[in-house]
């Protein structure tokens, strides 16, 4: 996308803008604080540049941007509370930072103040999105179900995978697109093809994270590689690989999965059980699957041809990232 | 109020054909069960007779009814986390039942649920409920973050003990009534007026509550007598009998709150400081007080004598009352 720096740099100026000012401070401190660990500001800009192909502005989808940003680290919030995990984008997590009844109640305010930005747009565009929003956060509450479920469970299906990914990360996708499509007063057609073009691209996205968080470079990738496997994640790699492998594959497979041990040993074989198996080159297929999908879709869109084919330069470039 | 019974087997029934059928099932099991409780179903009851007063009916107002209830049960599982509450209503917390993440997720997914019974109205009114809702929702927050700090703190202000159980428990008073008005698309004067006659008696009720958690008879009050002098709870008359106390009872009270002991020796004994500061009656005129501020609201209500009749009966009863 074009104009990708320039979406960047209106949405963190908005963030910067938005007054913290409020009391209880102990409330809001930690909202403040998780804005502005950073991030791509992926899904906001989605927003913004829907908004744009519909024939509306950035500015008029800011508020709407800005809703889903709010969202998206609510679910950060609570998600690394019920991961117990002490560290996000290299700073110290909500909870691990002041406690867990901050975590919790913070997460819970910034949700409420997600929706109270779509009192922005009038009665019309703010019940289609607090509709669209409110069933997005539903699916990516029951998709944060499913992955605790799948922790205690060995008999996940690869469909069951997918759908869990589908909730937990790509329905928000969709969300940030058609919300810049609702802002723009779009046809219905369109708001719907957007969705599914942005659901379709949000899970070959994750699929491109499950293998980056295996066989990425530390380096450009900006985690530690090996991550999923130290967590003994049921990622597609990880299912995958139970499909094709032989019995003894299985046997060892299943073992590493049963320990806690945190080694590079333990990383380096199971990685080379997934080459063992090709899992990587399945995988590999199932992100252009659904960037191809997400793909086919651009046909049916009623915008400019350039920004269907800054669309497409961004699928290829998400399939294809490094990082 | 004359209807009574009949909102409460409307809300009752329509809490019951809610279907909870929806996977995944251990998202939505608590959901169930925390609804299925009981209780006195007070603010959905509040939300059906505003509605009805102001010339709509409880069918059209049901909605938003289930919605301030699913709200106000979404903030017990999440409070109840907080205060490392093991039973609520004599059955497991949602956390002890389950544990910590279900508690969070199952919260976090009633909060959105709540939203989404506003789509059952046209878009002004849905826009108005969820205004409403969201502002309200915020302040609950904000409450139970001043309860939070509370604890910690040794300075606190009369003033600040009133605004404290003012956006934990009387806004939401106030919002349950206002729903029905917005429902019944009756004028903003009367909107404002039922909210804050609401927000009043939200305050008296807590005020009585405090009154009756330390002198009230566990046999019609249903809780523990003295249970928030055994955590030590500073409640208006803890603040209030540090300040009529003379030296040695600001010791004695001040030592007996340093305390954890659970004993009834501790309750007797706090139970004396109250009497002995007279601070009984300081709490009974406070929520006399805070009963006709609500009262003399009445004259300004545009509705039929019949239902004022009813509101007054209504605030008359929560003052007396001993349950």
């Amino acid at each position: 996308m074009n104009n990708i720096l320039r979406y960047r740099e209106e949405i963190d100026q908005a963030i910067a803008s938005i007054s913290f000012q409020k009391t209880p401070v102990e409330l809001y401190q930690p909202v403040e604080y998780i804005l502005n660990l950073g991030g791509k500001r992926l899904r906001p800009l989605l927003t913004l540049f829907s908004a744009e192909a519909f024939g509306s502005t950035s500015k008029a989808a800011m508020p709407a941007a800005l809703a889903i940003e709010m969202f998206h680290n609510f679910s950060l919030i609570h998600d690394d509370i019920m991961d117990d995990a002490p560290l996000r984008r290299g700073q110290k997590t909500v909870h691990e930072k002041w406690d867990l009844n901050t975590g919790i109640l913070s997460g819970d305010a910034m949700l409420i103040l997600a929706y109270q930005y779509f009192e922005n747009y009038e009665a019309e565009v703010f019940r289609d999105l607090a509709k669209l929003f409110s069933k997005t956060a539903l699916e990516v509450c029951e998709g944060q179900q499913l992955d605790i479920n799948f922790e205690t469970r060995n008999d996940v299906a690869i469909d069951e995978y997918i759908q869990m990914i589908d909730y937990k990360t790509a329905v928000l996708v969709g969300a940030a697109f058609e919300m810049g499509a609702i802002v723009s007063k779009t046809s219905l057609d369109n708001r719907s093809n957007i969705y599914d073009y942005g659901r379709y691209l949000g899970i070959a996205f994750q699929l491109q994270d499950d293998i980056l968080d295996a066989f990425g470079d530390s380096e450009t990738f900006g985690k530690q590689i090996g991550g999923d496997i130290l967590e003994n994640k049921k990622t597609f790699l990880y299912l995958k690989a139970l499909q094709n492998a032989n019995e003894q594959q299985k046997i060892d497979l299943e073992r590493w999965y049963q320990t806690t041990e945190v080694s590079q040993q333990k990383i380096d074989a199971v990685k080379q059980l997934f080459i063992d198996t090709n899992v990587l080159d399945d995988a590999k297929v199932m992100v252009e699957d659904y960037t191809n999908k997400a793909l086919n879709l651009l046909s049916q869109l009623d915008i400019d041809e350039g920004y269907k084919l800054e669309l497409k330069e961004f699928s290829l470039q998400l399939m294809n990232r490094k990082v």
